[in-house]
């Protein structure tokens, strides 16, 4: 499964350097991420109906080139089959040369919303949807 | 009821003319209503356990001069009686020269959590905190 | 002048209520301007171009009906014609009925980039783009 | 080189499962690295004033355990002596028990601002600095 969306920077999201603030890449990377769960229904209030919430775990960013005020992005997200993790693989480009400005990589681990006690393996409907295919 | 507190400007907050991107004023003016609120035991959560949530409803903002990196400014927030809405009206000032940078006021009204219905007169027990003393 | 565009309320703009943080239509607010301002090639580089920045210098916002994750918005932006500051009146709108969520208005004043001294009058090109039809 | 800082959580920080979203955290890092660059007088003027530079290059953080509304937390921020990069671990901790709610890491590579070229090593003073004993 992948998914890209495109975005154009806002001005809020700059900093005096002229470009993109680094911690704001992680908005975009939850834009494209949400966007690939709702082509599948998983919307997180989906995932609430099913009782769990997936909380994101480790995340890891590398930032290749800065985003400017204006420019078209294209946030592409790829889904990393796991049975035990949510993981998302991302891409952030140029949107008119598909140039790299930043990749990045989150895991989410599913958490009872009653017991508030973590999942080590997906639980069902998810491990069908996310877990690969064996 | 009044309140001071201090906030250091974060590099994340500006924009790319090096002063306080605008909107990031409305979480100064936050911080202080919430550290008001702390001392008269009203929390957010204190207030979720009376059944109340208190939405800002109006917002107005007049800015005089930009903060900058790193800055010492100070957040007064008073509390403005009011048998109908929370009311506050804010300063932030300069903390070394208390030169003004912002005021502000901001307006909550009352809603009953369960009911989702608005409350057109402040609710106990915030009619006797925050109503005034007739 | 007017200009409407198109957000899907994005995860991160929720506050514990499951609704838009009221802080956050500033965001909002700001895209569609930004967005009505490149219409009328008057981008932020071009303003500064020019030798202007354009500050917010008063911002109120009413607050209607709350906005919810995943919800499409429209936010229609409309300049209000005056010579002295750029003025634009906002309706953030639910796509599907139109139903007003917020309602807004931005006054900027113009900055002499160079010598940091305000324009109590807009200056050219912006008052001949902005100043209205006398 | 280390430095500790505390926040106390605020309410525009919390998701709608009532914790700090998790791209706030980078916030708070950002917030620990600049405590401890201005206590050896780097600040981001300072570096600008040298000619250069240092964005973030790459980023990772763990999450262990949320933050919650108005937790005094702990930034421990600790420098990594290094030729090439500028690299910085950190702590986010509970303050009153000082359990673990995240860790991190980022690294940041000095720009030439007037060449946009990257250094792939410290220039100085920055070597001297942060470059390590031998």
């Amino acid at each position: 499964m992948e998914k890209e969306i495109e975005i154009i920077v806002p001005f809020y999201d700059l900093d005096p350097m002229h470009v993109v603030w680094h911690g704001n890449y992680v908005k975009y990377m939850e834009r494209g991420r949400c966007a690939l769960l709702a082509d599948c229904s998983m919307t997180y209030e989906n995932m609430e109906k099913h009782g769990y919430a997936f909380p994101v775990v480790t995340m890891r960013v590398k930032y290749v080139k800065p985003a400017m005020f204006g420019q078209k992005i294209i946030v592409r997200t790829v889904h990393v089959p796991d049975e035990n993790f949510l993981i998302f693989k991302y891409e952030i480009l140029d949107a008119a040369t598909r140039s790299k400005l930043c990749v990045a990589e989150t895991k989410q681990m599913a958490i009872d919303i009653k017991t508030h006690e973590s999942c080590f393996q997906l639980p069902e409907p998810f491990l069908t949807t996310f877990g690969g295919t064996k």
